[in-house]
């Protein structure tokens, strides 16, 4: 039986939305690996739009859901109406997205909120038992929604002020290299740095395939 | 010595802009086989912005090289810009964005013209004896810029009316599957259908990958 994993996407563009490398590497890595998908975003406004070749925000209103469904080629449902029991796992890209729309980190730091339909998602899922994977920023989510209760064990690469919020979250963060992984067995979460140390895409590659691949290990092992 | 290949962009989603995964697995293809990339795309507003979600045109107006940096990270330039002697190699992914915005394929059919920065440095890198990869329905480009003088042999799957619109351009077209190549050696052009009929984001990778290959292969037989 073929696996089915969720995609939780946070709008179309590294500096405010879904990181697309890290994105489209997860949609290749579960495809190649035989896995199902359930691409998913929030329906709500992007928390900014940016010019990518400036950096600078424009001052325009784009949808998440809207604008991540670009990666997903239409085939995108809105997270509030996925339910746990359609899956076997669920993986969260990075980029800015995942800080300013997922969650509010970028501007909140340790104080952020997780949005509402995804922080449920999370919970269902891991609470049903099942494996959760977190990408680049997007473990901060993790720490955010898990933190307190279970202390999961999780990187977003070296950067110490970024792992520090992570801690006064309640996770424990342990350093990584570009494509290491790191695997809480006991909590049942994966994350890996990507683009938060990655100079070239090959390395992002890498780091994802290893993460959806301990994932599916785990997905089959709990089932 | 590392090549240097262009990756010519058009937007960022497959119904307005650049095929997404098209774009991101040929730069992980060429970075993993250790080549550089010059990205670029043309300075000007999309022909239309699309709503990913329903396939209807929204009235927005995006611009080409805003939305391509997208992909790019920021790091892309003006197509205007580039030099034919910067580059070893050229090549086009697909989505609509290759025939809204590159050239107006998707409404004009074999009537259309190319982009002008898109058809000169196409010309400057052909006239170089460099090689020119195009995938999905970027081959529509080459028909128009190339097909009179050469008759390129090319593929966009086999769409019949498509490839009857490539031959009335002086394109010869080969039917060819998904995951097929058909390389014109003696005007070295290579050329894959991708989504024009890949279901599944793993065939595309393959058809991606081997176009990749023998566009290397071809730019380092040349010099």
């Amino acid at each position: 039986m073929s696996k089915r994993v969720g995609v939780v996407l946070s709008g179309c563009g590294v500096n405010d939305g879904s990181e697309i490398h890290e994105a489209v590497l997860t949609m290749l890595a579960l495809d190649r690996s035989g896995a199902e998908m359930v691409l998913m975003a929030p329906d709500k406004e992007q928390m900014d739009v940016v010019d990518h070749r400036s950096g600078e925000a424009t001052g325009e209103k784009r949808n998440v859901l809207a604008e991540s469904a670009r990666i997903a080629r239409g085939n995108i449902r809105d997270v509030k109406d996925v339910q746990a029991s359609e899956l076997d796992a669920i993986i969260l890209p990075g980029g800015f997205g995942a800080a300013k729309n997922l969650c509010d980190f970028a501007t909140q730091g340790d104080k952020c909120t997780v949005d509402e339909g995804v922080q449920r998602i999370l919970r269902d899922v891991h609470q049903a038992g099942k494996p959760v994977a977190a990408l680049c920023i997007a473990p901060a989510i993790l720490a955010r929604v898990f933190g307190e209760e279970i202390q999961p064990e999780i990187t977003i690469g070296t950067d110490a002020p970024t792992a520090a919020a992570l801690q006064s979250m309640g996770a424990r963060h342990r350093d990584a290299k570009v494509t290491d992984v790191v695997i809480d067995d006991r909590n049942r979460m994966i994350t890996t740095p990507c683009y938060m140390l990655a100079g070239r895409i090959s390395e992002v590659a890498t780091g994802v395939e290893k993460a959806v691949d301990a994932l599916l290990e785990m997905a089959k092992a709990g089932s």
